[in-house]
């Protein structure tokens, strides 16, 4: 018997229909003799009609009333829940994040937690009931409410493990787990049984939404076994955990990931001495602006052409200041490049694998797309190309690391 | 420079734009010096919404967790009417009944108030910010979010006057004060500047639906000065106080109060001996049935008549019970009529009037109603009467009592 933490978004307890779908679900793990505490989000569209209102008084809410305001929307989700599992004749209390106590700091809206109380907790799990708690919110020291921003109800669900010394924290969303690209690009994209921590952190940095990076961090940092699985199919999902699969046969290689939401400057014939690169990316990084992929490039005659990537939306105001900085350095030009893409492969597996970034190159380079930049980590290899080719890529990728394949039958082919 | 308390009830926070209203009022009594509690409930028709959700999953939702729902209704208000007082910068922050802490039994659905802690309101009143509270709600001994039942928002704000020593608890409403009686039946009413609570009381409980009875006991037993008044037109409401007004051309009697929600039993030829009453009233009770007037009539033969009057709603149940009681005492026969009103006049000035009953009486004979069943106490006179004479009755006593005059004008008359 062992204890679960499930959490259920807000999709997944959008209507009543749909609570009594998630209490079927906790009433059957209760049934089989696991402890379950659940963690829940608002009912969808619950929050943005919060907002909402409160928009229409202030423009910019003040922080601690908007707190006050929107963390009603998960409590509004652990009663009706109760209700749907005492129905069932299933023993259950809610708790809003001041009754657990998940105390956070005073930062409204975007809180972080330091400590949580599990003895409220504790009581009800002996005495037999699942325990029901609203995500995404805590108090302070001071008894305010406070939220931990967006997504973060999965914050609550793996901070609520933690404490609690779960077995395995439960992500219930809309897909049935982690894939190895995305199946809108690749109709062979696969279901991953299990995937590591860092793999799963760079996955979901590239813009694969199924779980916050932050929630991932943390489960990464106390070890709580992570599970995403699907609230509306039946279904294994995928396990995140610390354990790397060392088995001989094991992939080097989990997944593909990309990103559509980068773009590129590049300012030409700045003198190459040291400190150029301060001098570029100072600016930038003070306007709060964040920078992924860089370059330097040797150019003549002691120039240097300097390029990097920033986030989309960012590109304008990175633009303007960097023809400030180009002109203080007497750059020659300065040039923005909103047409690219980001494609990576991830795995933990390439550490000991040598050879997979020149598959990669040759791959890609053998359907005639160009790498304009190049990004290594230990796990990952990313590459900037031209966004047209993207999709190309990534099936292109999926292929060449025989991704579409099940591990099983890979060993068969081995053999 | 007073301490007020101001509640607002459902329809006065019913949208963003009556919300924003409510929040120029409080502004207003704010910049003119005075230290102000706001109590606010939900926002009109946010309970009911609640409640419905509640109900779509249980029949009847777990008392605990239905508390828990319907609590956020209020919690939403108080965060609103926050924003809303920071737009026009009047420094405000907001309370659930946990955060103040109003302490309650855990009496869920119908909580009673057991304690308030004035600490934190009074660090935020001492720092010059408006305290929003979120009314009809408390927390019990355990930190289980209770609340006080429908209502409960009047109670809340009376507790918190009493609690802070307010000089004015104001019950915003949607009407601008108590009047001498329904206006809808005489065009004459008229607006009462005062009224003690004793007569408050009387007039609430006979339908006059402007406050809850026990909000009016509440205020009346920790002498807090109640003021009824409108949140949509200007004016001073009507005072509800513990002083009786002692003038020498004080009026006798403060209005007329009416009640259409009440049927009549009456059993015939039971037998005139000790413990009647008992025997036929005792079941009735058990049943939780609630019996207004009571008339025990001598009749013939050691035979007594026997006749009460009961809530409307429960007529059938009660006749039920009778006529088995019937059987038991071989009374002759069990009369049921739906078809009788009550009307009281009240006053606590009739304590030091002789004459009021004669002259109530005779005003109704000469327009020909007649009287069925006759009721006092030492400030309220009631009738009950055939309901088509009602509005009749109404309006004839009205001008019986001269209510119609304004009490400058009686003295102008007397002089």
């Amino acid at each position: 018997m062992a204890l679960i933490v499930q959490k259920f978004g807000g999709t997944s307890v959008g209507s009543v229909e749909r609570i009594e779908h998630v209490a079927d679900k906790v009433a059957s793990f209760r049934r089989h003799g696991h402890d379950v505490v659940v963690v829940v989000s608002a009912m969808s569209g619950e929050t943005n009609r919060l907002i909402g209102l409160a928009q229409a008084i202030q423009e910019h809410p003040t922080p601690r009333e908007l707190d006050v305001l929107v963390a009603t929307g998960e409590q509004v989700t652990t009663a009706l829940l109760c209700m749907a599992l005492h129905k069932r004749e299933v023993a259950a209390r809610s708790y809003n994040g001041g009754q657990v106590r998940i105390l956070t700091d005073d930062a409204h809206t975007k809180a972080r937690i330091q400590h949580i109380d599990d003895h409220n907790m504790r009581t009800d799990l002996d005495a037999g009931r699942v325990v029901v708690v609203a995500g995404f919110q805590g108090v302070d020291e001071h008894g305010n409410i406070t939220t931990l921003g967006r997504g973060g109800s999965d914050t609550t669900a793996v901070a609520l493990a933690a404490a609690l010394k779960a077995d395995e924290c439960q992500i219930y969303t809309d897909v049935d787990g982690v894939y190895t690209t995305d199946p809108r690009v690749v109709d062979g994209a696969r279901r991953l049984e299990k995937i590591t921590f860092e793999e799963m952190l760079e996955m979901a940095s590239m813009g694969s939404k199924v779980l916050q990076i932050r929630a991932v961090e943390f489960a990464g940092k106390y070890a709580v076994p992570l599970r995403v699985l699907s609230s509306f199919e039946e279904g294994p999902g995928t396990l995140i955990t610390l354990e790397e699969d060392t088995g001989m046969e094991a992939p080097a290689i989990a997944g593909i990931a990309f990103n559509r939401d980068e773009a590129k400057l590049t300012v030409l014939g700045v003198p190459d001495t040291p400190g150029v690169a301060y001098q570029i990316l100072g600016p930038i990084g003070e306007a709060n602006i964040e920078v992924d992929v860089i370059l330097q490039n040797i150019g003549e005659q002691a120039k240097t052409d300097f390029t990097f990537t920033v986030a989309r939306g960012d590109l304008a105001r990175a633009e303007a200041i960097l023809r400030d900085t180009a002109a203080a350095l007497s750059a020659s030009e300065v040039r923005a490049d909103p047409r690219i893409a980001k494609v990576s492969v991830v795995g933990v597996g390439m550490r000991s694998h040598a050879g997979v970034a020149s598959r990669m190159f040759k791959a890609l380079a053998e359907v005639g797309v160009n790498i304009q930049m190049i990004s290594t980590s230990e796990i990952k290899i990313s590459v900037i190309i031209e966004e047209k080719y993207l999709e190309l890529a990534v099936r292109t990728l999926h292929s060449a690391f025989e991704l579409d394949v099940e591990p099983e039958d890979q060993t068969a082919k081995a053999v």
